[in-house]
């Protein structure tokens, strides 16, 4: 099963993906949807259908109560930094205000000369849990998505805390769709890459991860509860800028590709961000 | 004028405090009245009139869009913990799901030993506003309230980000009322205190502050919008636990009180997290 949440000439609407057809369902966007417990069976009602091409993708959660970004959990990219692995998972936010749909343009900022990409899995929770232990932590994903953490990498630096680099506003795409665990075996090795103009720069598996979906899962609900549509961004692989000799940041113009083999991928032009405006519905 | 969110027997409400009365107003929370753009008008209207003794307080927003912490921000704090003053504000996240209302108790985690005080004077904005100037942050105030950023250090200290110390679930008492800057002098010199079972651990005043309200609401508005309702908590003077010899830090059964001249006060006892529950109204 997958789903999205689409940009209609109505307002944002859930959507179930069946190939090239979206077949819209009554709830505002994917969170709606999952904070019905028999969310399953709702996503499976018939509802009016639509070529996928006509239509827009929204940011797949519009509007989570929770986004975690995860540091440090790729182990070749622990490596690049020249770190050991670490204890525990390295947590940041990021507020809802940051995030754009899969084919928006990224809002390249004019007070930043070092914006940088990071290809990430994404999480999303099915259902409310608090101190889950490895099995219940499994059966609250409802499936996984792509993130790219774009990083406004000369702010996150100017303190310890990596917030500021990380909240940008209309700078990481989440998307295109929620694919259920089933349908690519609980995600545990799937190929993961971020292409600049068609050139790759990240390229690894999400089998490279220290920490797991339900090992953080179960960390998090330690002292949070998770709830539907809450996101957890499981950290990214080798390949960031920063590591280059030298550093390579996006620059204006550029088209950022960020694929996870058996989800789909995200296609972001970076533009200015006075320039910024969303993909539209093609649907008359 | 001073307005806070109240549960009711019908759920939460926003309210006007007039000395000991509460004037209930037709909004379902703070935020939801300081998204209206004549809302210091609407906060006027007439309405049921109830003993404020009789109803409870919930956090003063309930669900902010985003609740952003500052570290290192009151000169003598930075000097206790044996700092420079940083160049830039430090900034971390808070969820919703931390907030608790000015009398509810503190959920103390089995998890941690190091459970610590922070009071903090907490700005709510009141409109929407980027990149903005210092004039335009300083109109962006609706008021100020009072935050205790109950930290959970142990948890803190496990990795350079701060996130998963700051966002226990129920540990983050905020209110208890939203004072208007006029009442308040604009809070640049108020006198800001902890007290743990009636003894002062902190004692300061807002005027050591490294970075106004207006300054963080500048910065932070520089690369995301803040909106009505959203909450910087704005860093916490000398007096923490952790500058102590031995350090000290919060048990089960003591009572936290934080208290901001011309704001008022909280009032949360430490109590185990599995005995945890909201204070309620009075009111038949």
């Amino acid at each position: 099963m997958r789903v999205a949440t689409l940009r209609t000439s109505d307002g944002c609407r859930a959507a179930r993906i069946d190939g090239d057809r979206a077949i819209l369902l009554q709830f505002a966007d994917v969170r709606d949807l999952l904070e019905r417990p028999d969310w399953l069976t709702q996503a499976k009602a018939g509802g009016p259908d639509v070529a996928l091409e006509t239509v827009a993708f929204a940011p797949l959660v519009p509007r989570p109560d929770k986004f975690f970004c995860v540091g440090f959990n790729y182990l070749a990219h622990i490596a690049e930094l020249k770190m050991e692995p670490p204890a525990y998972p390295s947590l940041f936010a990021k507020f809802a205000r940051a995030l754009i749909g899969a084919r928006d343009p990224i809002a390249m900022p004019h007070a930043s000369e070092q914006v940088a990409w990071e290809v990430e899995l994404g999480v999303v929770i099915g259902r409310s849990v608090r101190a889950a232990d490895r099995a219940t932590a499994r059966a609250a994903i409802a499936g996984y998505t792509i993130v790219n953490d774009v990083s406004v990498r000369d702010w996150q630096m100017r303190t310890r805390q990596a917030l500021q680099g990380k909240t940008w506003e209309r700078t990481t795409p989440l998307g295109p769709v929620l694919v259920t665990p089933d349908e690519v075996d609980d995600a545990v090795d799937l190929r993961i890459q971020t292409l600049i103009d068609g050139a790759i720069v990240q390229d690894s598996t999400t089998a490279d991860m220290q920490f797991s979906p339900a090992d953080l899962i179960s960390y998090i609900s330690t002292f949070v509860t998770l709830d539907p549509g809450d996101i957890i961004s499981t950290g990214s692989p080798s390949g960031v800028g920063l590591s280059r000799t030298p550093p390579r940041w996006l620059r204006s113009g550029e088209t950022l590709t960020t694929r996870i083999a058996g989800i789909g991928e995200l296609v972001n032009r970076c533009v200015d961000e006075d320039a910024w405006a969303p993909a539209t519905s093609k649907a008359p």
